[in-house]
């Protein structure tokens, strides 16, 4: 299988923006919170004081069986209190600036394949490209790169590790997961950003 | 125009759910840190320790004009350094228990105003549901809840007040956001998600 080219996000000074100052105001293996001064394209003079969450970027992937059924996964979700439908995903662990498009992907096809226990068919499969997305712009730069995997296999059970607990897997069609969108039952932004690319494109 | 009727979110205990100890980390007025241990449905016995962002949930709308263009608004997002094309949106000030629909919803209306310039038709237009979303739901309990706003017209320019810049207004047609959408141009997650609810209920 070859991998995918695709379009790099990394936060960087130019176009009008530059980062003046920086203070760290409080960081965790988690998460890094610091208050930074900006100019902006349109606030060349006044500089914008913002506090900024800092965090790994992501991948999420939406998986296709060779029938046409997307697999979810369903992951206890403790900020939330709620166990969610959603699509597999994880954090990359490099920084932002040491990523390239294989490694990327690589965490992709690993994450696939370690919460939905999928695997893409290494003769007629693709992992595509669907840009990426950011979940909360106003708030953190943390990004997250959307892929297709088609078509895919179930070759092993998806691996609940020490910190995350996912307590079942899914096969569900087109018109299944169109109502879950519609009826608020499918309500995390990878999912519906993956839902949006693939309707977008016409390949939903 | 009579005020939309949807359930409310909030993060409780029960169904097999408990927080059961939390200590805050970081606090300022933007975010809340803290570390907290739950019982989960799938872990009663052995509690898993997590860090959690609190934020105030938000809003977020889609406009609608009479001829059936939507109106997206370019702003400049710090933590990413980049301007936007996005729907409308905002963060709501009450703490999550004390909302109401009307609460929320009278939060839609000003922040379409505020930053689009556009209101809702007094005689024939609606504000309808489209249910919340989760940006981050491994990391944070922000949730926003999602409206589409229709028919809107334009009656004044857009504000930017001293934290958020808005440097223009765009009415797109359907044609023009499915193609922002699958080129990677529209990536923020409530842009995505407003789009992927309108698709599945079959309203774009």
């Amino acid at each position: 299988m070859e991998w995918p080219e695709f379009e790099l996000f990394e936060v960087r000074d130019g176009d009008g923006w530059k980062k003046l100052s920086s203070k760290e105001v409080y960081a965790d293996p988690y998460i890094q919170i610091e208050r930074a001064d900006y100019q902006t394209p349109n606030r060349q003079e006044k500089p914008v004081t913002w506090t900024v969450a800092h965090r790994k970027c992501a991948v999420a992937v939406i998986p296709v069986l060779e029938d046409g059924r997307f697999v979810l996964i369903s992951q206890e979700r403790l900020p939330v209190q709620q166990i969610l439908w959603e699509f597999p995903a994880g954090q990359i662990d490099e920084p932002a600036g040491h990523l390239s498009c294989q490694s990327i992907a690589e965490t992709a096809v690993r994450e696939l394949r370690e919460e939905t226990g999928c695997e893409i068919d290494p003769e007629r499969g693709t992992l595509d490209s669907l840009g990426w997305f950011f979940p909360s712009q106003g708030f953190t730069d943390e990004h997250v790169y959307l892929f297709r995997a088609q078509p895919v296999c179930v070759v092993s059970r998806p691996e609940s590790d020490g910190s995350e607990y996912i307590s079942a897997v899914r096969f569900v069609s087109a018109e299944e997961l169109r109502r879950m969108i519609a009826d608020n039952e499918i309500t995390n932004a990878l999912t519906l950003a993956l839902y949006a690319r693939m309707a977008a494109k016409g390949w939903i």
